[in-house]
């Protein structure tokens, strides 16, 4: 098979923005790369910590992923690296490994990246994107919003500086309460004064500067640039003062230099643990990414290609495995500053990639004084934003079953972690809406007077006849609720004596499945012994398709009717006085 | 809560039927009983042995499961008891343990009976006998098919006089084929000539004695006979001739008297082995049981009660496991028996009880010298009639998916056994229909000239405008299609430029979740961003309902409409030349 141009295209969107790229473009990529930059950099570490790696796989994990989405996503605007929840999904998936030396742990962590970047190329390369409709929002929310309390409550032993641990919020915060007494004072007042910091920053300084007459996008980077300057005023602070005599933990030698090129673990035993992490690290991520960047490329009427977008999550992810780093995905926060701050291609995440390897380069000396605190105060403000407990409120109110999903995935992810949370978020999901349809509203309908029109005879007043039913089904038929309308049919033509004839009426059944078209011959069967006559009407065009390849229309007692009317034009007579056969 | 009448009756049904008992019923259920006898005494015997258990549980397992069905049952007709798919299973998970000890084999049945009894009873409590809906036709005819082939080649060995194992398809056969040499020659002797007088007898005989002016319905009782007979002639010749002594196996010694008191195995690890195949035992039992009792119900104009028949299986399953038994359930073949031999109530079901009680006090010494090659032969001839391998060329015929889902069951049946197989049925089903509905038919509808109706623009001759699109999408909007919807609309409004108006047109959207609610708030917003306004059109009322309780319809940038005619009207003049915002 040979590449032809539009096929090559499609596999590298870089070959489309890159022919018309040009200095208008790379000014724009530019300036979004530098605020994107100065963003990540503390980002980076932070989240590298949280998934408990050395902080410089966060800075490895920035530079090669986001080169490599620049050639493969479709997105223009996406910034991929290290975010919350994929760090915290990979830190729940090493803690289960229950490894003890840290190269151990950090081989670990690429073969994860490894594994999860061949599984997204293996769905795009099967188009199997659709595969993440399979979390419902509900689901989505609740799992978003339990980690990212979980997240805020794994930081907090380092804003105390306690040695804690727990891999659930109960465990987590007994766990803390059992070692509150350890409390590093200093350590408290670096990580509470700079949480206050990044909130006030979030909050209240933007709207200061602003009203003080600073240009309101120079109010925006200097508010983005709030994280950059807590660490910075923290190194100086440890530095100056020699904190981590005091206690405070700091980050350390961090190694100065490229990325080192790391290879996947080939461990089966390895692989069989990391299969599932994997799976949902993946899934998740997609997902994640998706939303992001079809949100973006809705507002400027681009569009992105989900398939494609598995390509090249896929190889970004490769990209962290041989390069040192971890599982990436495209995050919420840095994309929205990206697009804000005006990135016109994906060019901007390869200069970004610049931006990090030159801070890998030559900041790594500057970081050995940052304190922990620094970083975990960053993340809980940063994923605080991440939860939204309004969605229970708003699930509920819309529908029980939403409400059930989105309870349990929180209840599920908090109590049993991330992993558990989601999988039965899913099931869950799954299981309600088959459940729902398993149980179909059915309508007993008649004609509504001097019209051709037919209505649910409880919600208006029509006619009807004694000896007629007429029942319209709201929902396919299929395996699931075929037995409960054959059951509903011979339960309302037992207790009702003068019916010889029942009408389906069809309209808003999309298809018909195997079981269903099985159980509507046996119901033809079962009323036929009853001297019962079961009629269709309204079936639509590719239900009709269908059903022509099978025997029931054949066997068929009545008739199929184009509309209802027809129906009730050619049945609604008076019952012939004959007697009934009931066999 | 005191306990009403009328709720007692739905608890034992058996107060409303024994009511009006009179003589006529007793006449009709005693003749029914009688032939069904008959019939049970070799098939419990045959069923015992499939099952892997001494013969004797098979006629344990004929006797209090039939009382106590009769009891709590609401089927008239159905006769419970050992049947062959589901001795086919409590054989694999049995065989799973790798007990040695006849005694411990014996006891793990007895429990497996009790956990299954204690399920089902969990379920009718529950009232959760929807679960047996997602059992879809092709799973289960599939199942039953391959489990037909299963247990007819696991016969054979039966046949041929030799020691063989094996628990798929694949596995018999080969194991079948390296002792081909061990064959014993009178025993296949024995086999071959009762397999082939049985078939005869199905489908020779009863033709010839009516042809020979014998009344239809004593040929069908002398036809039902047929393994009774030649039970008798076999018990005869192998005493006779001593055929015991040229390795013919026979049953031998069986105990003579009442069923023993047992009680379930209280073994924690042995329960957790034996909880899957419990569920599976259960529900598949279950699914038979209701079927049957369903069409024979109808036939007579009856109703049964899915949730009481639970009850019903429940208690039988328990009363097998406290007299030796193993787990039962209602069987397709006896069934029709009894209802043809003209049973009137469950009172036949606990007459033949008394029967199979009287065989189990004197008849077991009778049974010394049956040969095991002679209730093979009665499995495979009753077995091979549950397989149709033309429902693979039905499904073919009717869906891909529905092939797909029959294919893999019989399939993952025949190489892995009958659990993976039909669980792996079960979530092919559900995985193929959320696939299926993910991908729901959106049609494009114009106008037909000179009416009110649209239709597809692909099928029909239609008026458009350039500037509206109506979408009509079959199928109602949920989790797992709602990202497609949004990316079909969004495909479809950026390659088509002038498109001021998108209506959604669904009279086929039975009920739109929150994550369609949420994927609909996005698509308007982002609409809106595009300088086009979203429209519904023909939104059903319960959907409304819901719609009413949340944000869209207010935040909608376009209206609802009663009628897609009312849309048209109001949306289809010329577009306004006003500019397109196109950020």
């Amino acid at each position: 098979m040979s590449l032809h141009p539009s096929r090559l295209r499609r596999f590298f969107p870089i070959l489309q923005w890159g022919q018309s790229y040009g200095r208008t473009e790379a000014t724009s990529d530019l300036l979004a790369a530098a605020i994107v930059t100065i963003m990540l950099i503390p980002q980076s570490l932070a989240y590298a910590l949280l998934a408990g790696l050395p902080a410089e796989m966060g800075l490895y994990a920035s530079i090669l992923p986001l080169v490599a989405y620049a050639v493969f996503g479709t997105s223009r605007t996406l910034a991929v690296g290290p975010v919350a929840v994929v760090s915290l999904m990979t830190a729940a998936a090493i803690g289960e490994l229950g490894l003890t030396n840290p190269v151990d742990v950090a081989l670990a962590a690429g073969t994860l990246a490894f594994m999860s970047g061949a599984f997204l190329l293996l769905m795009g390369a099967l188009r199997l994107g659709f595969i993440a409709n399979f979390l419902s929002h509900p689901v989505i929310a609740g799992f978003i919003t339990a980690s990212g309390l979980l997240i805020a409550t794994s930081q907090l032993k380092h804003i105390l500086g306690v040695d804690a641990g727990g891999h659930t919020l109960i465990e987590t915060v007994a766990d803390l309460v059992t070692h509150l007494d350890n409390t590093n004072a200093v350590t408290l007042a670096i990580g509470a004064s700079v949480t206050g910091f990044l909130f006030w920053v979030r909050r209240g300084m933007k709207p200061l500067l602003v009203a003080n007459g600073t240009p309101p996008q120079l109010a925006d980077i200097l508010t983005k640039a709030g994280p950059v300057f807590a660490v910075g005023v923290t190194i100086a602070a440890t530095w100056a003062f020699d904190l981590h005599s005091y206690g405070v933990k700091i980050v350390g030698e961090v190694p100065t230099g490229l990325p080192p090129l790391t290879l996947p673990v080939l461990d089966g035993a390895l692989w069989q643990q990391l299969a599932l992490p994997a799976v949902l690290i993946s899934v998740i991520g997609f997902v994640e990414s998706v939303s992001v960047a079809q949100t973006l490329a809705a507002k400027r009427r681009q569009r992105i290609v989900p398939d494609q977008e598995l390509i090249g999550l896929g190889a970004s992810n490769i990209g962290a495995a041989l390069t040192g780093g971890y599982p990436v995905t495209g995050g919420f926060a840095r994309s929205v500053v990206n697009f804000d701050a005006g990135a016109e291609t994906p060019a901007a995440g390869a200069y970004t990639a610049v931006g990090i390897l030159l801070a890998a380069l030559f900041l790594t000396p500057v970081l050995y004084f940052l304190p922990i605190a620094t970083l975990a105060a960053t993340i809980i403000v940063a994923v605080l934003s991440l939860v939204d407990l309004s969605i229970l409120k708003r699930a509920w109110g819309y529908s029980a079953v939403d409400f059930a999903a989105v309870a349990a995935t929180i209840l599920l992810t908090l109590t049993l972690g991330v992993e558990v949370g989601v999988s039965a978020g899913v099931l869950i999901s799954i299981g309600l809406h088959l459940y729902k349809t398993s149980r179909p509203h059915v309508a007993e309908i008649g004609l509504v007077p001097g019209t051709q029109h037919f209505r649910n005879i409880l919600r208006h007043e029509v006619e009807t006849q004694p000896h007629l039913i007429t029942l319209r089904v709201d929902e396919s038929l299929y395996f699931a609720n075929a037995r409960f309308l054959e059951d509903y049919v011979l339960t309302r033509v037992t207790c009702d004596q003068p019916i010889r004839h029942v009408v389906l009426n069809c309209p808003a059944v999309n298809d018909i499945d195997m079981s269903a078209l099985e159980t509507l011959e046996e119901l033809n069967r079962r009323l036929a012994d009853m001297g019962i006559t079961l009629h269709l009407s309204q079936i639509k065009g590719p239900v009709m398709d269908k059903l022509r390849r099978a025997h029931l229309l054949e066997d068929l007692s009545g008739q199929v009717f184009l509309s209802q009317f027809q129906a009730w034009q050619a049945l609604a007579t008076p019952a012939p006085s004959g007697q009934r056969t009931a066999s």
